[in-house]
């Protein structure tokens, strides 16, 4: 028989209970003192840990994350940070302060530039960038964590934890940590007699700490109508008919922004003139966007899961247990793991928009200069080739002439041709080509590749492009809704009339839409104050998004 | 402003609290007593809910399955079933006794002839045949269960339940149920004062039966050495060098068979010889397989994140913390969702088998009068288009050609080039095509389509499919391996030369593999006993394997 190698198995265990026993003096049960937390993580973390730091788009665990800039770099050196986000000061400070060196992360909206530069500058190693599932997958296999800083609502005397609306990824990160021996270290924002209910049991948790403040928790998905242009609403209508309603949409993704929000706020409008309530948008993977309350209370919605919470959604949540997902305490439980599941599985469409476009469809949201990232995109902007059971619109998209026919996902891709600034939305080539060469990345950092847009709607019309049958004719076909760009200056009306007569692309007047009809008036709501009073007073808006501006 | 609708939105919260009431008479706490299960399920349960029942490949509800099948159907009837596997006979009786009308499901391996039948016979509507993510992600989308039916190990007092090494999809599916105002449903082995760890909280979880004996729990994943053969010895001596060494394969997933337990008992000797240990293979997304012992002993494995448990690894786990992932009793924590999860994203490749294969490389398990499913296969056995970062093994499988660039998942396929029966595995036209039509399915039920695979290895050598660059090509490059089959036999010698000098089929020879040296010592473990030495004794095989046969 072949010789066996000798060596201990447990030495994660043992290194466990080793900084468990050195930080004995600061723990009374499971509990450190708010004041005490730097020492301990100083105690509890060692260098080149692999430390997962809980933070996303939506919550933070700010006061953690705050305390490991503090630690002493000659203690704490050169970790290897994970996080669905980059996006608070302090997750770089930790890098320039020497306390981490390589990160893997999903997403880094605000702190994309100066990712750049300290890649540049080498005071960061990249690993990769990840959609949410690919990172949370590696929890599991290549990147798993020996320490966990995560966020919770309350924990009671034992730890257990109650992370309620905002469970977001909570739960998928603790589990990688406290079934591989690592250190689970939860920040709370009170500590109580009796949780409402238990998200984490407290054998799943190691370290609990009474943060100074709550959370951190961006208000990210709520949109307010008043901003929402005619131009956003003419796209969203020809989106309704000739997206929505042609393939009978019944489940689905929206994210941000103000496209979708519109489509959102006609559901009870122009879609209830159509009469496809009931038929269309009923089950959604998606945030609690305020906008979505007038077509909630309009009963157009059976069912939404949510990836996270909405703050000021939280009374109208619990008052619509129907709708959404909550526990016996009638708050919101979500699930960022499941939802993306969901998401990228289960829905017959993902709606999306991009800053760049290129001539075969392929989009980023990686400019010179910025490391963006992206977030779940992707994978829910994807045809999920695992995929095996049909809907309607999935069939809607099937290419009969194959013998092992098979549908496909709707990935709609939403934007005006012009982008601020008066810049082309339509590129020759992405910046993201270039891009990664400089920052040295393995592949050009694209979004959602072109050969996955099923439709491109801009404000001229819709391309469908699942009906092109090569890279030519799917470049002409964004060349006809490119309106005044230079692409679509290059096409002449004849080419616009063939794919019209192949149904490849419609114009506004091809779905019945006049675009003086798009007018503001056909929103269900105006303002945010106008959601209010749908949720009847249900829903309780942060401060910022009440007061109007002129 | 648009009219709102008056309803309630309480709706599923009403019905539930409506039922427990109703089922007052029969609960102590949470807890129904073992003889008065079936009462209460017809209390609990109502017509045309949407059951969803446990049970996938390994562990079953089975009480709560057998007790579904004896209520009375004038009082539940057309129940829509929802179940991860058809497996067991009562899971199909309760659609003979007219208790349930639709199925949506994952995998019928043991059914599958009976539920082919049943279709025909109109007793069972089908839905959808689906992966398990796919499945899974549907439950918090368009198939909310009103009612789970789940197995657990343990249960305390309250109610929290241990569901310990087959944590399984328990937690997935309570989850969807219990924070949508369904009804959670636990059959437990026993009720103890206090559990090892908590793995589902008490308050998502309604209901508790201590079963009349411990749940259905098979041992799947266990292939007993001694009948490996010298033909499988060879294909996995080509796949590990031609395959997982050439691409530097450093994390994978393994299922069930004999060719990849014999990939997995060459790491030790083989494996070892060519200088491997530490460079491939390190992390995987598989079941606890017993022929995994001698690879761990021998310090090749990292880590196994597990779908499941297995029977008898449970004290060889319990001493290995520093591999798998293990609760703070010690004992394995599994987790099918989030395994899948990590199996499509994050590993290098996947491997399987197949029943049939056509021309272009497509295969399934479907074949006439069986309608078998897929199991998580094709979630895995994919190119998963959402996925941005990289390693070694995926860049390898890259076009350079193109400007977006981007790495594959390797895909392998391996099978001999003749099944059973003397039938060639290759085949001009999938069976599924056809059962596609007999049964009313919406598209032919494929497994793994051609386009996805990577490799296929036969005892003949390995077809590089990946480096073709059209279909008529991977057609000549699966020819060129398929040996003595008709399509193998088409093919001229001097085409089998031009592909092997491009490098997309390469024989033993050139891996420098003589089909001699291709012995059954070069196993690590001639049979389960060896295994068992290997373990230490800590593996405890399951009576039946024990055995020796002539």
């Amino acid at each position: 028989m072949v010789q066996k190698s000798k060596r201990s198995w447990t030495t994660r265990r043992d290194a466990k209970r080793e900084r468990i026993k050195q930080a004995e003096a600061l723990l009374d049960g499971k509990y450190v003192k708010t004041n005490d937390i730097t020492y301990a993580l100083e105690t509890l973390i060692h260098p080149n840990d692999k430390v997962v730091l809980e933070g996303n788009n939506q919550k933070q665990a700010s006061f953690l994350s705050e305390a490991l800039s503090e630690v002493n770099s000659n203690i704490i050196h050169d970790l290897h940070m994970i996080m669905s986000s980059v996006s608070r000061p302090e997750h770089l400070d930790i890098f320039e302060k020497g306390i981490a060196n390589r990160v893997d992360f999903s997403f880094a909206g605000p702190q994309s530039l100066r990712i750049s530069q300290m890649i540049e500058d080498g005071q960061m190693q990249m690993g990769n960038i990840h959609t949410y599932l690919e990172l949370y997958g590696r929890l599991f296999i290549d990147l798993i964590p020996s320490v966990a800083l995560i966020a919770a609502d309350q924990a009671d005397a034992e730890g257990n934890l109650y992370t309620g609306a905002n469970t977001e990824e909570t739960p998928t990160i603790v589990e990688a940590t406290a079934f591989r021996e690592g250190i689970v270290i939860a920040q709370v924002n009170e500590k109580v007699d009796e949780l409402p209910r238990v998200d984490i049991p407290s054998s799943w948790v190691d370290v609990v700490v009474v943060a100074d403040q709550p959370y951190q928790l961006e208000a990210l998905f709520t949109r307010n109508p008043r901003h929402i242009t005619e131009i956003q609403i003419l796209m969203a209508m020809m989106t309704l008919r000739g997206v929505y309603e042609k393939h009978q949409v019944q489940s689905l993704n929206h994210g941000i922004g103000f496209n979708t929000a519109a489509i959102e706020l006609l559901l009870p409008t122009y879609g209830e003139s159509l009469g496809l309530r009931g038929q269309i948008c009923k089950h959604w993977a998606a945030n609690p966007h305020p906008t979505l309350i007038p077509a909630i209370e309009s009963g157009w919605i059976d069912s939404i899961h949510c990836f996270g919470g909405e703050r000021g959604m939280e009374g109208y949540i619990a008052e619509r247990p129907d709708v959404f997902f909550v526990g016996k305490d009638g708050s919101l439980r979500s699930n960022r793991a499941l939802c993306q599941m969901a998401g990228q599985y289960a829905v017959d469409l993902f709606i999306g928009s991009t800053l760049q476009m290129d001539y075969g469809g392929n989009s980023s949201t990686v400019t010179h200069g910025r490391l963006a990232g992206f977030g779940g995109a992707p994978n829910m902007g994807h045809d999920p080739k695992g995929r095996r059971h049909s809907t309607p619109a999935w069939l809607d998209m099937m290419n009969p002439d194959d013998a092992l026919v098979r549908g496909k996902k709707l990935v709609v891709q939403m934007m005006e041709t012009y982008q601020q600034g008066n810049t082309p939305v339509f590129t020759e080539r992405l910046d993201a080509v270039d891009v990664s060469k400089e920052a040295g990345l393995d592949i050009p950092p694209v979004m959602i590749y072109g050969e996955d847009v099923t439709h491109l709607v801009t404000e001229e019309g819709i391309a469908y492009l699942y009906k092109t049958d090569s890279i030519a004719e799917r470049k002409e076909a964004i060349a006809a809704v490119a309106g005044v760009t230079p692409i679509g200056m290059e096409q002449t009306l004849k080419q616009k009339e063939h794919l019209r007569s192949k149904g490849i692309v419609a114009y506004p007047q091809d779905l019945e839409i006049r675009r003086s009809d798009a007018k503001r008036s056909l929103l269900a709501a105006q303002n945010v104050e106008d959601l209010m009073t749908w949720s009847d007073g249900l829903y309780e808006p942060p401060e910022q998004f009440r007061s109007y501006w002129p």
